[in-house]
């Protein structure tokens, strides 16, 4: 079977997982929407994540933050001076391109290796370089470029009546400067003492050149992100510790070791301030992608903040009278990448006994957006399906479906992930039971109606 | 006790319900940041509206779509052409009003009776009135305004590189135009015959001129809107059907009668399209105030969207053999608001017996924070507490607490609305039971260890 993109997009369109944005209106540049099945899937996601990471773990807590922040949190954070793109025009063509990019995909293209990364250089030695090299347009093959500019990836817009600098706000790029800004609103509020963290589940927007890859790449995504606090000198133990709970969370979650890899940066990969980086990668059908960066970013972060707000950002250790930045262990990860992770480890075409086939979506049945699909086997019947349809509906999504013959029925819960089907049949009325069939196996078994919510509740245990 | 607007903001921002956002940078206009505390109340509330509007609903399914939108959008919903406040500025003193709020208070201060609404006169009706009456400006008493203009409430963006016309898009000011957008998507997907609802959660933002009233009126705002397919004809039967489900929601989760009203929109007041349209407001500490808009949207959204697209938006009724675009009712609640609703409808300050005060938040147990306390009655004794949080933190929320006399822990537990503490004494080692305090009643009982999770599913059943 050759799981690719293709069948992965139109499966998600036309089973409701994921639609083009404003799609009637020919869509907006890589936008995308949950269906009704998707928003399930991604809302079980987010909320697997809150439950191992906040709920469970008993140093963490979380926030909401809004959305447009004050302008200074982005001079502490570096994104107003140096998150930007180095882009070039082609003059003759008039196309747009990430100088980086060019000067990566002409090197690989003749095979020169270079030490370090190109991103680094500065965009005179750019320039230099693509003209030396006599680089061409990937569009009209001419080489005829405009200087490099920085392009600010962050989203700008404007709060109040006017359209001038005072009034001009960010979209966030990410949702860690919130609890960076709160670090000392929540410790207060908490009373959390070192080591602690604080997570958060939200959208950030960066206005990438290149979008693409489905949901992989997205101007607009979601985040799920914690910043733990740590004394400093405990700070590579505590990156170790939350490296193997991301692993553990995707792997219990079902993503199988040669889906996943986990990518340590070079010393010269690090960001400056960065003791060290982890880039959890997964094995997509367009290739291995980043879903989790896992990064120790000392104390850059609060000290930043420090200095830009005049707010003391420092811890009090009472019990060792000492008073610290704590340092920062960063583990974010992209909602909508994961999804689209999960969705892509799930999708299975089997040849069933007797040569049909059948389309599956594997899920673990923490994330299945479909808990339980409940098929009386004849309309005649539908009065006792809907009673236990309401009783079940209660704890998990379920879905009520009465329409065309059993197999069908079955093959269509299979394709959507749903890993219980319960069958009421005529017995049921007489002997109280249902048949229980089981996505994977396709096993069946007969259970009593009044035992249905304790059988479930260990089926579905996380 | 006087329930005051002070008192809850203040015990919000001290216990970690809500911080103004980007507070070490001195905020941000009126945004505002949910705490540790305040991220749980909210997606309580957000998860109990899940429940009884999509998940248990047989007829509702959910979507979650982009916060960036085709502009084509804004055209066929009308927001860019119609969705704004006529300004005027103050010349003498440069303040800018509301000219339609101008107008009220100045005929609210005179007791001046005028038939319909201000906000449907037109700029040159408004103008005249300001000057025939010669109304001042409120900040410095002068009579000597510009001429009105519109301005449009929705903010602004540029996606893409270039900062001009081609590339401006919009955050969306209402989640409904995701849902209508989709309509066919959802339609096909879910299988779903009308009647049915297509429902969402999210983010929406409006450039408003006063934003105020804490969380009560934001910039940046959360909403839970449902979108109700059905066949015209129906739809004032199912009106009445959500505006009761809706007052029904408030009340089960204990919004008491004298504190909420459904006030029906008079024929004056209602949109030129609106059959019929409720607002269910809440008395605030600073008054009434709308959470939740009923209206009954006729079949003007999808008309519009047909016109505007070219897309058919009809429906095919197969049993019928009709076909129609279908009227839609829109219960839209916003999330800010309710949930500042309910920590004002649990405020309370109680005298005890021996004259010492509590002040308790009274949430309904499906919304509070915490669920339950878990606290040991010495720290000798947090090897046994601290497996039962361990258990019950899989299923609830829960807090661990072993600072202070147990008196002031109890206190704190009430004041973030904590409905049960699971006290664990010397007693515990040998009996294997706990003391469960019921935060209202205060009353004390011995429960088994072993049997706290089916006490507690049973007491936190929603």
């Amino acid at each position: 079977m050759e799981k690719t993109m293709e069948k992965i997009v139109a499966l998600a369109k036309a089973r409701g997982f994921v639609y083009p944005g404003s799609d009637i209106y020919g869509g907006l540049a890589n936008t995308w929407d949950y269906g009704n099945l998707g928003v399930e899937l991604k809302n079980n996601v987010k909320k697997a994540w809150w439950q191992k990471f906040i709920q469970e773990n008993p140093y963490n807590v979380g926030v909401d933050c809004a959305i447009l922040m004050n302008p200074q949190t982005w001079i502490a954070s570096g994104h107003l001076g140096g998150f930007s793109d180095p882009l070039m025009d082609c003059k003759e063509c008039h196309e747009r391109f990430r100088a980086d990019k060019l000067i990566e995909d002409y090197n690989e293209a003749n095979k020169i290796i270079i030490e370090g990364s190109v991103d680094a250089w500065s965009q005179e030695e750019m320039k230099q370089y693509v003209d030396e090299h006599n680089i061409v347009c990937p569009s009209c093959g001419k080489h005829n470029f405009t200087e490099i500019r920085q392009f600010n990836l962050m989203f700008k817009t404007f709060q109040g009546v006017t359209e001038d600098a005072k009034n001009t706000v960010y979209l966030r790029p990410e949702t860690a400067q919130g609890i960076f800004v709160n670090f000392k609103n929540v410790q207060r509020t908490s009373r959390k003492k070192i080591p602690f963290g604080i997570g958060q589940i939200g959208k950030s927007f960066r206005n990438e050149i290149t979008p693409g890859n489905f949901t992989f790449r997205t101007r607009e995504f979601e985040q799920m992100e914690l910043e733990f606090f740590c004394e400093p000198g405990t700070d590579m133990e505590w990156f170790q510790y939350w490296r193997q709970f991301c692993i553990d969370w995707l792997k219990t979650l079902g993503i199988k070791d040669d889906e996943m890899r986990a990518r340590d940066h070079s010393p010269e990969e690090l960001c400056f301030y960065s003791k060290g980086t982890t880039d959890i990668e997964f094995l997509f059908p367009f290739g291995w992608g980043e879903l989790w960066g896992i990064a120790d970013r000392t104390d850059y972060d609060l000290t930043q903040h420090q200095n830009v707000s005049k707010q003391d950002m420092s811890y009090f250790d009472d019990e060792k009278k000492e008073k610290y930045v704590p340092y920062v262990i960063e583990p974010s990860l992209g909602a909508d990448r994961v999804v689209l992770a999960f969705l892509c480890a799930a999708y299975d075409e089997e040849e069933l006994e007797g040569g049909d086939m059948r389309t599956v979506l594997h899920f673990h049945p923490t994330l299945a957006p479909v808990k339980i699909g409940i098929l009386p086997l004849s309309k005649k019947l539908n009065e006792g399906a809907e009673q236990i349809y309401a009783k079940l509906s209660k704890q998990y999504n379920c879905e009520f479906d009465d329409r065309g013959n059993i197999g069908k029925r079955y093959r269509r819960q299979d394709e959507i992930g749903t890993p219980f089907c319960v069958t009421y049949d005529f017995e049921s009325e007489t002997d109280g039971a249902v048949t229980v069939r089981d996505r994977d196996s396709m096993e069946q078994e007969r259970v009593k109606i009044e035992d249905l919510e304790a059988y479930f509740a260990q089926k579905l245990e996380y």
